[in-house]
């Protein structure tokens, strides 16, 4: 639904007036300086450079004299008290760390936007009767583990201490051992557990990572349900030999059969019956990956995503069948495994609508749509009311070194996120 | 076709009664300790390991009182000279690098042989006319630059110096620098060149690397011809985007893409009009690599082999022409390259003859076949007479760490290779 702001709808100058480019895109600039080398934009889940990162949020947050903490999911919090006596709080806040090449915005622009809004609401003074919360949380993609939003999960206790010995990553580094290696104390990681009744509402800004907006010639986007992910690791074994000496009767190709699979998971998808529905193979590796060795293993990661939980976890149900099938008509081995499966999260209708309202003040035109990506308020949205915010990207490009939103329509996002905690900051539930 | 030695045919002792298992799997086991970690061995084309494999056959020939040295393209030959006036050589040997992850026995064996055969011919004083050559040739498996047998191809001149900047590995050494890297000469390398007149005949003995021999319980081989192999090296470029932000409809998948194209060559090479062709891809990298992102670039190689050159290179040009359209089909672009070229090679029938009636000669039943992969012999071929013996691979397996054939099933191989060459030292053509 599209909603254009009322014919002469009054639009009053608030402290959003002084949300400024310059700032944001100094912030997404030093943010984008750390990286790995290579093209795009490279700071994994739990690695020095996000650590850094957080680095960098923390002084910026405690130069404006915010109390700042990081948790031992190494999310670093910073808080304004409110001078109300309603302790419940107000939240913002997205992630620092990016997928392999990938850009310098998901996750980061939320993050300079609570960067923003910190700085607007302490220079211009502007009072508020509830605690204020930033937060940078860690460890949001799920390109390293497998598992998306670490961070945030902790944050909202769907992922304990116990948990994170058995995530691994391509060098076989536990997240436990990653998290300890940047300083971070795995074992304690069920202290950064939220207690809901300290919070009031967390809203949080993003890129779409899609061409809605854009195609639409609109500034915000207002999200009513976030896609679920499952998520797959298949491993196919079959026997290296020779390419010359092994006639085409004898060969047990484990690279033919994930070919077969990689082709049946795309048409799967697009079948008109599961609209909505997405499922990529983003990662596979061949061994031994020589050329004229017919390949023994390979190993290839399936992510499958909906906004319905029943059809996504059917979907990948389907695929595990069918590989399965695949698999035995050419004598390879093949195990699927879930590695991680997140279902679909419908937000609550009372936080959209104060940020819809809050774009209407602004005579901002916006658009309400679903996420297919996961986010941080995924999680939290479990325990807390949680509500997320649109920017456009440009061609839809994300996850790659592409991946851009000018400034120009990163100010109005901001804007409307700082009329949005505002609003929330005022209402009771 | 098999021939069975005649019943109460004369098997007088010879010198290859000589021959001796415990001396050869000394030689492999001194072999397979060169290799980088990982399973299985792992000594490339003209890496620090190859050199130091070298160096252990030209000592071995050394300490026997051969005349060695090494030639400009990584060639080790050993020579003892003949008491006759034929100054035209008998030669054998093979070569000493590996596939990453590949066995102990794949060429390695075939050197062996030729140290074992030049051991008992000093030994035990057998005079012969002709110099016999012993030759370890450089750099035959194309895993790493995607040319194979680049030693043989030096010596026969079918690669020359010019050639050598051009083939890069996967980490952009060029062949050259990699030669250069362990103190060779590929600036000189065609001063590596036969001469023709020089070499009266050369046998191979090496792994059949299939199933045939072991299939049919038989000792020995005799090669009659060797498939040809045409390489491609396949470039897929999509767009790498968010796999959850983009619909079914909206990507350029370069993976599914690329899987396609696998699907694609295996069932072109089952096609029944291709019997005997053989379409393996064994190397694939997917970048950028990551859970949630749709694939923007997938590299691969296509390996297509075949007994009938023209059969060989239809097909490949059939399997460009169908990536392109698949490509085309899903916006991707595709380019690709035939990195190598070698076409098969019918050996020449009176070698053959004299290695089937050393068979004969020791009673062994043996069995004429087609080789699926490529040897040195294919190309020193081109310029001088060449005969090629195999003996069993177990399981056929090959280009694998389970690649293995008991020493008891080399022994009688090295005593046919020994009688083969005693034949030809005293024929002329």
């Amino acid at each position: 639904m599209t909603t254009a702001a009322a014919p002469g709808a009054s639009r009053p100058a608030g402290p959003d007036a002084e949300v400024d480019g310059g700032r944001i895109a100094a912030h997404l600039a030093r943010f984008a300086a750390l990286s790995e080398p290579g093209p795009g934009c490279t700071r994994l889940a739990f690695s020095p450079l996000e650590r850094r990162a957080h680095a960098v949020f923390a002084r910026h947050m405690a130069g404006l004299g915010l109390a700042v903490g990081t948790d031992h999911a190494g999310n670093t919090l910073a808080e304004l008290p409110g001078d109300g006596d309603a302790s419940a709080a107000v939240g913002t806040g997205s992630h620092l760390d990016t997928v392999p090449s990938g850009g310098g915005y998901d996750g980061i622009v939320g993050v300079a936007a609570a960067m923003e809004v910190a700085e607007v609401i302490v220079r211009a003074g502007i009072r508020h009767r509830r605690p204020w919360r930033f937060v940078a949380f860690a460890a949001e993609e799920g390109a390293r583990f497998g598992q998306a939003c670490n961070g945030s999960r902790m944050a909202a206790g769907l992922t304990s201490a116990a948990d994170l010995p058995g995530f691994t990553d391509r060098d076989g580094v536990t997240m436990a051992d990653a998290m300890a290696a940047v300083g971070l104390r795995p074992d304690l990681a069920d202290r950064s557990r939220w207690r809901p009744e300290e919070w009031h509402a967390f809203v949080e800004l993003h890129i779409e990572q899609g061409e809605v907006l854009r195609s639409r010639g609109l500034d915000v986007g207002v999200v009513d349900v976030i896609s679920g992910s499952t998520r797959l690791r298949v491993r196919a074994t079959g026997r290296a030999t020779h390419s010359g000496g092994t006639p085409m009767h004898l060969r047990r190709d484990a690279m033919v059969v994930a070919a077969e699979c990689v082709v049946r998971g795309d048409a799967v998808a697009r079948d008109p019956a599961r609209q909505g529905a997405r499922v990529t193979v983003g990662r596979l590796t061949v061994e031994p990956g020589s050329i004229t060795t017919i390949p023994g293993e390979v190993e290839f990661f399936v992510d499958v995503r909906d906004v319905d939980p029943e059809r996504q976890r059917a979907t990948a149900r389907l695929l595990a069948r069918e590989f399965a099938e695949l698999a035995a008509a050419r004598d390879v081995e093949l195990v699927t495994e879930v590695i991680a499966d997140t279902p679909p999260v419908v937000l609550p209708g009372w936080v959209a609508d104060h940020t819809r309202a809050a774009a209407d003040g602004l005579g901002l035109p916006h658009h309400v749509l679903p996420s297919g990506a996961s986010h941080d308020i995924q999680q939290i949205g479990h325990i807390i009311p949680a509500g997320l915010l649109f920017v456009p990207s440009e061609a839809g490009l994300s996850h790659s070194p592409d991946e851009f939103t000018p400034t120009e329509q990163i100010v109005p996002g901001v804007r409307v996120l700082l009329r949005t905690l505002l609003r929330l900051d005022g209402a009771d539930r």
